[in-house]
């Protein structure tokens, strides 16, 4: 199969080079040339789960791929959610009425986006617990193994979505057709947008925040508006499994430690956050749905007012 | 006239100063001890408009206060807002039912805690434009002119107000009869509730949140917020005034390099603020009143939730 890996940077890279070592005709597209550079010069370099590999992987610029002579059967969407309406543009041309799209970015909303540069019913989501480790230009780290579900937006497409759960099964990739993507991406933004917002305002990790008094009806408040958007879309989300969810983070002892890397991003190293397509969706949705979302529209308002004071890029 | 100071910080040391000066029979009550100490072993010391003065007045430790035999006239309230309840608890004993007071705090809503102490016919609110500053234990600087309005809250009652505005120009104090002091009251707390809050969470000073992109909407829903709760109680508040004033003190030429006292407060002294006294005050009402105020109460929540993670005291 011709694939596109639209965005490779660390996943990118492992679905990269699992899907070339399965012999598909892999192309990799990014906006990074001093990894472009390596990869072109060294091949793609990997630790796979301890072993040194290299895998000669043609690498494309994103701005002088439209030139290129190569028509998808498959994109794959790895970029940063900010980069992706530019990195459509650039392979617009690439793409043809059968060529199917998989966004596997995080948060919510992509959709809306995607659709203006692919037919509603090409386009498929999903939802990856793989890892994977940037090391260096041209070098990546592949440990442990992972999942992926994924489904066809298009109502009676499941045919697409399983033809390509076969070709990432056929990579190693463990994918799994799943019957309701939109909800697991849902929880897994909701999740996100209940805390990673906060934590990186706050200047605190999980757990810190976790134990804080009002940290509960903050939760709450925010979940309830995820809640809203979704029930308007039909999507479902429980909110007893997204708030137990929320819960275990806060402990010390799983993932309470950790500061999101929303804080990382802007607090650690100055760069604009992913909050649009996290906590900015709902705002944007409830506008749509005349639905209100005070909590998510005034976090999204404070995270960018945060960024412009420390002149994040 | 027989008049108690409730909390002889700096504001309350230039009255309690001013008004002994004027043949009053004046008492301080306050809770540091070192200042305390200060006074009664050397008298108030004060810088006065340049000349050093030295004023022998009673001072007490409100631990101590309730055994005294001192029967107000006149108390005026100067303390920490968080420290009025006890304040009142510690003097109960010293008014009796013709006792007058005056409450000069800043924030809004105390008149909620005092009722519970004093007839409401006897509360008188307030607003001051006098400045003092505290040089150390018994020692302040007093410079420039100010002057105070104040109001009686119980209808009718413009005597006993106009009582203690004559009481207080016969100190040089400069007071005046105001015939609508909880919209200057509620106009301060509104600029202050637009701003300050959201200077100390995103750490910055008043300019500089003034020139993001969202500073404007931000502070258009909390305006809005106190609008709805001065409506609900009858109090007028003028939304292109508080609107130009807010726009005012993000100029960097007038107060815009400042930060807020509560970002002073919290962040630099790592004490708790008066965040239930401005914005907390709005939440509270608007139950009360049963008007949805989202923006003030998730502000309230981020401030005390930063006060527990900074673990302010």
């Amino acid at each position: 199969m011709k694939i596109i890996i639209a965005g490779a940077g660390a996943m990118g890279s492992r679905f990269g080079l699992m899907l070339h070592r399965a012999d598909n005709e892999v192309i990799l597209v990014d906006g990074w040339q001093e990894h472009i550079d390596a990869i072109n010069k060294n091949g793609l370099k990997a630790n796979f789960n301890g072993e040194e590999v290299v895998e000669r992987i043609p690498i494309y610029n994103q701005n002088e791929v439209s030139t290129i002579d190569f028509s998808a059967d498959l994109v794959i969407l790895f970029t940063k959610a900010m980069q992706l309406d530019n990195m459509l543009q650039s392979i617009s041309s690439l793409l043809h009425e059968e060529t199917k799209v998989l966004c596997l970015l995080n948060g919510i909303g992509h959709e809306d986006i995607i659709k203006n540069y692919v037919p509603y019913n090409n386009i498929l989501l999903g939802n990856t617990m793989w890892t994977s480790d940037m090391e260096g230009p041209g070098k990546v780290k592949l440990f442990g193994d992972g999942s992926i579900d994924l489904q066809n937006l298009g109502a009676g497409q499941e045919n697409v979505a399983n033809e390509v759960v076969e070709v990432l099964n056929q990579a190693g990739l463990n994918a799994n057709y799943s019957s309701n993507i939109l909800s697991s991406i849902y929880k897994k933004a909701c999740v996100n947008g209940a805390v990673n917002g906060l934590c990186t305002l706050l200047g605190c990790n999980i757990a810190d925040f976790g134990k804080t008094t009002y940290a509960d009806a903050i939760v709450e408040q925010i979940v309830d508006e995820f809640i809203a958007i979704a029930d308007a879309q039909e999507i479902s989300l429980n909110k007893d499994e997204v708030l137990a969810q929320i819960k275990s983070s806060f402990n010390p002892e799983t993932i309470g430690l950790h500061y999101p890397s929303m804080h990382q991003d802007l607090i650690v190293n100055n760069r604009l956050t992913e909050i649009d397509y996290i906590n900015g969706v709902i705002v944007r949705k409830g506008k749509q749905y005349q639905i209100s979302t005070p909590y998510c529209t005034f976090l999204t308002e404070l995270i960018h007012t945060k960024e412009e004071i420390l002149g994040a890029k």
